[in-house]
């Protein structure tokens, strides 16, 4: 029986050759450059995916909160970092986490740090976040002094171990990338030497998916902590981080109808399936997904412009290729690829393998 | 002990009070305009707020897929309605869900009518959706020819039982309503002419919130289905359909970073929670929610434009007033009004109300 077969709704599925190619070649490349990858799982947020990850040597790896923290325990991770700037009325629920499981936080002003030092009762090391410069969050690079005074917290609490310096260039993803990571360099390299003597095992991680794909020269920079790469989805292959191929999540299906005059598919699948991140084609129109062909070991991709044009809640409405519409009728899937493969995974909570399992996802099945 | 000390992490609070009044001044509009209310459960997704909607004489409600139905099942509903073409690979489901319960679907071409006719062993209603001239889904209303043909292999199914035609004119989000209603009237009324002498019992139903919160002139209509005007929303409110003091919830998020300088404030609560929904300002900046003060008792509409300028998975960064930069601290909550509050609440798939007690949703908790 083929895992088509198994389908009723709107279902992502999960090419594990894919997934695994795009561990391995993120794993190289990080060894190539003699630097340790730890993954951001807040794309996969599964454990089976993380026994995937380490496979290709992967001991650590990141979370976005602590809730995706919580799920990902007790797989012997010989660290796990929540790259979000620490809540601080979740002090409780990150100090019971510690007890069990190395953690690290993220920690951007004194206040929080303030709070964590009076309050944990377990060993937590921290990362302070540095500004990118596209202004989301971060202490600014040349701000010594914060960071000085953010330290000097810690210095005096057991419990608070300061790791190093965490920059996430989000901007790659509209920018110059050489440029991005000249400064990205400049600044993590800038950092290391003033505050070395002070901790001399401090490390500095930076790593988004466009920037770790094609970025070759990463300076003095110790870690790299890209997340979507894992599954890669539209935005990237259009970014030029990978191609089409390379994507290993696709979602599947079922067409509900099919109007041949307007050259348009309805199918069962919208914003609760998707989310609603959104490509401009080049002629202006929307693109929330792309089309392939669903096959017993995989799918084929087309290229033939066929795609989501419009999605609402659970509708999705596609245009239309001739061959689409000379190919498929009612009551068939088709699939598609995702724009954001991050925010499609969250809303699923779940994968279908092509072997027909079922990978577990954090935020647990949608259907 | 308040409501706001049990929230750690981003929560949608529901205005109890607020959500009562909307159901109940849209089910007495209907009832002025002798009217059944048929209220579309998408948004809301909750046995407990069906329950409130019950003591507005509410009898029958709509879902958008089968397993939303699955979860409002038992409730004692006179008939569920699913309002989305029907999926043909979901007809096992159905058939099993219409054993107890009387459901109804929507039909709009013959392939899945067919299947149906042939497969279904338990009476299910249906209607024909008629396209309200937007393009999305539904059968053209002046296409006699299909809707017979739909009705013909009905006719001789005892199964699947014609209820009668149903119109979604989603485009007055963006379109001119008096005109909609226009066509949206005469369409109906026509087809209730057309086919009333085959099915004397067949009734019309329409149903948007912007339509049916300014419309005054249903014409010979019969049944309303609005969704979103139980808990309404930041677009609702800016497309005229309600004041923002009618919207019900709104999320909870902590605050963890103040940049004065930059008039910024970082929460928790991204993409993840409130979904990409977005509205653009006058001056051409996104708005992903705006800002209320929770209160004890509810929240503070300020109307200062402090609002969620950027938003990724976990993050969401303010444009803060002065009032607002001077009344935080980190580790504070403050409260965000959801653009689109169906979304919201799928992604969140619970609700807090201000008495501290947890609401059901179809979806399940996200924390």
């Amino acid at each position: 029986m083929s895992y088509l077969d198994k389908i009723t709704s709107p279902t992502l599925l999960l090419d594990e050759k894919i997934c695994r190619a795009n561990l391995k070649m993120m794993a190289d490349k990080a060894q190539r450059h003699r630097m340790e990858l730890v993954p951001h799982f807040k794309t996969a947020q599964s454990r089976l995916i993380g026994s995937w990850a380490k496979e290709y040597g992967i001991k650590e790896i990141t979370t976005s909160s602590v809730k995706m923290t919580k799920y990902l325990l007790g797989d012997g991770w010989e660290n796990i970092h929540i790259a979000f700037p620490f809540n601080p009325r979740e002090v409780e629920k990150l100090d019971e986490l510690a007890s069990s499981q190395s953690i690290s936080v993220q920690l951007i002003n004194t206040e929080t740090t303030k709070h964590l030092a009076s309050t944990l009762s377990n060993p937590v090391g921290f990362f302070i976040e540095i500004d990118a410069g596209y202004g989301r969050t971060g202490v600014d690079s040349r701000d010594y002094s914060k960071i000085q005074e953010i330290l000097d917290i810690a210095k005096n609490t057991p419990n608070l171990n300061f790791k190093g310096f965490y920059l996430h260039p989000g901007h790659t993803y509209y920018g110059n990338i050489p440029a991005i990571y000249e400064e990205t360099r400049e600044a993590l390299g800038r950092l290391k030497k003033e505050f070395k003597p002070q901790f001399p095992h401090l490390v500095t991680r930076t790593g988004d998916t466009p920037g770790c794909a094609v970025v070759e020269d990463f300076g003095d920079i110790d870690q790299l902590g890209p997340g979507n790469f894992v599954f890669f989805d539209l935005m990237q292959a259009y970014l030029g981080s990978c191609a089409k191929s390379d994507i290993a999540v696709a979602m599947a299906v079922p067409v509900v109808d099919i109007k041949k005059d307007r050259k348009e598919i309805l199918v069962h699948g919208g914003g609760v399936h998707f989310a609603k991140d959104v490509l401009q084609n080049e002629d202006g129109s929307m693109n929330f997904g792309e089309l392939v062909y669903l096959k017993d070991d995989g799918w084929e991709i087309p290229n033939d412009g066929s795609h989501l044009k419009k999605i609402s809640q659970e509708h999705g409405l596609l245009k239309a290729s001739d061959e689409l519409l000379g190919r498929v009728k009612v009551g068939d899937l088709i699939g598609i690829l995702p724009v954001h493969s991050c925010m499609t995974a969250d809303c699923m909570g779940e994968y279908l393998t092509l072997d027909g399992n079922w990978v577990d996802h954090a935020e647990g099945p949608k259907n």
